[in-house]
């Protein structure tokens, strides 16, 4: 692609760092912002400069956050001994978003996937080991998605925690199996953790 | 959707002001942002600003450059006595990038299109239409979308410039009519603008 401006040329080179973004739609979208007031461009410029910058992440569920303990950790009107294990912040926005839930969030970044170079050292799993190990949860309830290795994950963790005294559970699967998370329905989400049952059942199936 | 951080829900409704970026796609690109070093947001941020802030339209043509006059007006290289006239700069690059055309470019800023409360003075024809006064011009190429509005838009520059003994033709319809332009494949492109016709005999079809 042959640019007229190297002013334009960058910004199509770096919208198209983003993943799903061509070099096509990019310039389709730059080009958009030409025709648009400047401060659109410098809004969008501002904010996500500042949230990079600025954005925590929750001293104790690693979710997103403005300060060093999130809304829903720093709430006393959540149940701090029922902490539900989801992959990504998306997963805590869709349960969230079903009113279900009123525990506490862990946020693991991610699965276990060997065939990504995902190893259990490079998720969230330490500091949830290091929770039990304090005493204060009573359950630890499994939302990662329903894959190889969602199950995995699941898997390792509660290997990693059955010396200590906690009961553990997977949210119902009502989901489709393969399916991720973040695109279930809310009611389909919302029942999967009412109904959630004792992970030692799911290993049977 | 619920978002526990504000400069992450920011991020998010700024993005999604892009076309064809919804919240849920948004939301995916800015956590795809915080996984990446800070350097990548802060370089996307910094190249879109100063994209929008200094990018200048070319005095002559109103291609997209860094510098009053862009760099094929500019160049002493190019035939300026046959200008392509075309809709937007992405066109300019398509047809750049065939190698098959040595004179200048046109940008009129899309076609007239009533449908979309465009018409002829929302668009750069006034500035040709001076350029072919000047009587520099010695043939005209169209190169607007074959569609309806491409055709109506090429119509009218027709009428306007009539007077002036200037030769126009359009690009050889290699290209299927209702496509747009910036999708063809180089060859067809290269040989409809090695191809083109007087534009009289366009309208006989
Ligand atoms: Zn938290
Ligand atoms: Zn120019």
């Amino acid at each position: 692609m042959e640019f007229s401006s190297r002013l334009l040329e960058r910004a199509v080179n770096e919208m198209s760092q983003l993943p799903g973004i061509g070099k096509r739609t990019a310039l389709r979208l730059v080009l958009h912002l030409l025709r648009q007031p400047k401060e659109q461009t410098v809004a969008l410029s501002e904010a996500l400069k500042q949230m990079r910058q600025d954005v925590k992440f929750c001293k104790s569920c690693h979710n997103i956050s403005d300060a060093d303990l999130c809304e829903i950790c720093a709430s006393p009107n959540r149940n701090e001994s029922v902490v539900c294990v989801v992959e990504d912040i998306r997963d805590v926005m869709a349960i969230e978003n079903t009113s279900s839930f009123k525990g506490l969030y862990h946020v693991l970044g991610g699965k276990i996937s060997p065939m990504d170079g995902i190893g259990p050292h490079d998720l969230n799993i330490e500091s949830l080991v290091k929770k039990i190990e304090q005493g204060k949860i009573k359950e630890l309830i499994f939302a990662l998605s329903s894959t190889m290795e969602g199950d995995t994950t699941n898997f390792y963790i509660y290997k990693q925690i059955q010396d200590y005294k906690v009961y553990t559970s997977t949210i119902a699967r009502g989901i489709a199996v393969g399916d991720e998370l973040e695109y279930a329905d809310e009611v389909t989400l919302g029942r999967s953790i009412v109904n959630r049952i004792p992970f030692e059942n799911s290993l049977k199936s």
